[in-house]
C-alpha cells in the first residue's frame, strides 16, 4: 500500500476560546477560529485523519517525504521527518510531525478496523481524568482570585465527578503575576474546598527562578499536592535536579523542552524529575510518546501524559506502567467543555460519573469527525 | 474478542543438534528431539502460534491468566505474566512469557492479515545477517582449531555471502578451555581469512575474570573486531563498566542477565555497555524487546538483537535506531542451516546473495508451519 495523497485543509469554526498577548487561552466572545484537517489517503482507499499542522509545511516538507511510502512504515516516516527537522525551515515542529504520526496511526486503525490502543497492545479500558484549568485571569467569577479556584474545584470534584484537579495559575500579561504568594493562596483555597483526599497538582509560571520554585514547592508540600509542574525554564536541567534534590513533592518533567525521548532520558538519568512527562505534541507523535513511556518504565518511573486528545488517550490505554491520569481541559467556569467542537459529531473524551475517560472503541484514533461541517467551512 | 484456548503441544522431530553436558549445541547423530507448539485461539476464530514453552507451565500458570482476555490486550497480559513471575514456581521464565507474547503478536497479525513488523510500524524491509557459529568443539574439520574457524569464515563470507561473522569459541567441558590465547588465535585466523573489511564479533566464555576479559579485548582491538560480547558474568555490572572504561572496542550487553528493560536501563545509565543487547527470549517477548530498543534509542545507542527467529526479525524491521544485524545461526560446517526444521514448510529466515534477510511478508510473525507434521508427531 502506498500513500497517494496528503492534504492539510484549513477551515473556519466558531470558538469562544480567546488568547491573551502572551498566548494563554481564556474564555471570550465567539470568534471565527481556524483549524486544519490533515488527511492521508492511499492507493487502496485507506484513510487517516488528524487535526492540526500548517498547510504550507505539509505541502512543502511533509508531502515529499510521505508520498509513495507504505503508510504502515510509521517508524521509517517518523525518522525521516525527524531528520528533516534539522535542516528544514521552521515549521516542521515536533507538534506538526506528531499530527502526521497520529494520522498514520488513525489510518492503520481505520484500515484494520481496530482502535489504535489495541493495535499498540491494550493495557486498560479507562483512565481517571483530572480537571485541568485554564491559566488565571481577571474575569469576575472566572479564575481571578484564590476563591474562584476554590469554588471551581469544588464544582469539578463534588458536582462533575472529577477525582483530581490541576491549577494553572496567573501569568503575564496580568500586571501582578506571577506571584508565589498568590499561587499558594489559590492552591490552599482548592485544598480547603475539596478536602484532604483529592490529588491536586500545580502547573505554575514557567520562568520562576530557583528560590521562587523552591518556596512554591515547599508550600505545595504543606498542602499535600500530588505533583509540581514546570516552575522554571526546562532548558536548565540542572535547576530541576537541584529542585528534586530538595523537595519531597514529586517534580514532573520535562514537558515543553525539545529533544523528544532523548531529553526525557537525560532527565531521568540525572535525577531531574520524579515523574516523567510527555505528550504527542511535545515529542512528535504517538510513536515517540510510546518510546518515552517505555524509557520511563525501564526506570520504574511513571510517565504522566501531557494534554488530552486522541493520541494521548490511546497511549494511556497501552502503557504498562501507566501514567495515572488523562488531562481533561483546559477548563474554565465560563467554558462548557462537554460541548464538542463544531467539527466533531461527538465529544472525543466523555467522562463518566466516576471520573473516568474510557478508551475509544471506534476504529482508528477514535475521532468522530463532522466532515460535512468541515467541507462547508473550508477556507 | 476473548481468548478461549491456549495449548502447548509437545511433538517429536528429527534433529542433528546435540548438546554437551554444559548445554552447548554441537552437530551430532540424528536424534529424536522435542519441540512444543503453543497455540492461542479466540471465540472469533483468530489463531496465533509460536514454538517453545513447557506444557505444564502453560497449563498451570499461563492459561489462568490469559483465558478470557482480549488477545489484543498484550500489554495487560504481559504485565500480569511479569508480576506472576515473582511468585510462581520456576518455569515461568522470561523465555516462556516471551513465547506467549510472540504468539499474541502472531495472532494479531494473522487476524488483521498484516506482518507484525508493519503493525509495529515498519522501518526497513531487510537487514544484514551475520553468520553466528556454534561454540568450539573437538570435531575433526569442525570448529576444533583456529584454522577451522578461518576456513569456515572464508566459506561463510566468500561463498555463502554473509557480510559479517561472529565466533563462539571453546568452552568447558573441553578440557583446555577456556583459553584467551586460543580465542585470540581463532579470531586472528578468521581476520586473516576474510580480510580487513568484514565486521567480526566474538562471543567468548562467559565466566572469564576481569584480567582475562581485558586481555581478550585488547587482542580483539588489534584485530579490529566490531564488538566484544559477554566475557564475564553479567550479574556484575561494575565489571562491565570497568571493562568499557578501558577498551575502545564496543562492549555489548547485557544479553542473558535477567531484569528485562530494567537491567538494560542500568547498564546504559552506568556506562557499562557501548551497544545494548536484547532478544525476545532474554527480555520476555517482542513487546519488551521494543521497550528495550526504545530505551536504547533514547540514549542514541543501537540495540543489537540477540538471536534469530521471528520475534527478533520483526523487531529489527521496526526499530528506528536499528540494531545493524540479524543473528543467523547457530552455524557449523557440519550443519545445513538452509534446511528448514521438519515442522516448518519453508525456512523462516532465508538470506539473499548479498547477505540480507528480508522481512516476512506473511501475515503474523511469518512462520510457515507444517501443521500436518506436528499432528502426526504429537507426543
Amino acid at each position: 500500500m502506498k500513500i497517494t495523497e496528503i492534504t492539510a485543509q484549513p477551515f473556519k469554526y466558531k470558538s469562544r476560546h480567546g488568547r491573551d498577548n502572551e498566548g494563554h487561552g481564556h474564555p471570550g466572545p465567539e470568534i471565527d477560529a481556524t483549524q486544519t484537517l490533515v488527511t492521508i489517503k492511499t492507493d487502496e482507499g485507506a484513510e487517516g485523519y488528524m487535526f492540526g499542522a500548517q498547510k504550507s509545511v505539509v505541502d512543502e516538507h511533509v508531502a515529499p517525504i510521505v508520498l509513495g511510502e507504505d503508510p504502515f512504515d510509521r517508524e521509517k516516516i517518523w525518522q525521516k521527518l525527524r531528520h528533516m527537522q534539522r535542516i528544514a525551515p521552521s515549521g516542521l515542529t515536533d507538534r506538526l510531525i506528531g499530527v502526521i504520526d497520529v494520522a498514520l496511526w488513525d489510518l492503520a486503525g481505520r484500515h484494520l478496523n481496530m482502535p489504535v490502543h489495541k493495535l499498540l497492545g491494550g493495557y486498560r479500558e479507562k483512565v481517571l481524568a483530572y480537571a485541568s484549568t485554564m491559566v488565571g485571569d481577571e474575569i469576575e467569577n472566572g479564575l481571578a482570585t484564590p476563591e474562584d479556584y476554590g469554588r471551581f474545584a469544588e464544582w469539578a470534584i463534588k458536582e462533575r465527578g472529577y477525582k483530581a484537579f490541576k491549577l494553572h495559575t496567573w501569568q503575564p500579561p496580568i500586571a501582578w503575576a506571577p506571584s508565589v504568594k498568590m499561587d499558594i493562596a489559590a492552591c490552599a483555597a482548592v485544598r480547603e474546598a475539596v478536602g484532604p483526599d483529592i490529588p491536586l497538582m500545580l502547573d505554575s509560571y514557567h520562568y520562576y527562578n530557583r528560590m521562587d520554585a523552591l518556596a512554591l514547592g515547599r508550600g505545595l508540600e504543606e498542602l499535600d499536592f500530588y505533583w509540581f509542574e514546570e516552575p522554571m525554564d526546562e532548558a536548565s536541567m540542572s535547576s530541576y535536579k537541584w529542585l528534586c534534590d530538595q523537595l519531597d513533592i514529586p517534580v514532573i518533567g520535562p514537558e515543553t523542552m525539545g529533544g523528544k525521548m532523548f531529553t526525557r532520558a537525560e532527565w531521568i538519568k540525572n535525577g531531574a524529575c520524579d515523574l516523567s512527562r510527555s505528550g504527542v505534541g511535545d515529542v512528535g507523535g504517538l510513536s515517540p510518546l510510546m518510546k518515552c513511556a517505555h524509557l520511563a518504565e525501564s526506570f520504574n518511573m511513571a510517565c504522566e501524559v501531557h494534554g488530552g486528545g486522541p493520541g494521548n488517550l490511546n497511549a494511556l490505554g497501552a502503557m504498562g506502567m501507566p501514567g495515572e491520569f488523562y488531562e481533561r481541559g483546559l477548563l474554565h467556569p465560563f467554558i462548557d467543555y462537554e460541548e464538542p467542537a463544531q467539527y466533531l459529531n461527538t465529544l472525543f473524551d466523555p467522562m463518566d460519573e466516576e471520573g473516568y475517560v474510557h478508551m475509544p472503541t471506534r476504529a482508528g484514533i477514535g475521532l468522530d469527525i463532522n466532515f460535512d461541517y468541515i467541507t462547508e467551512n473550508l477556507i
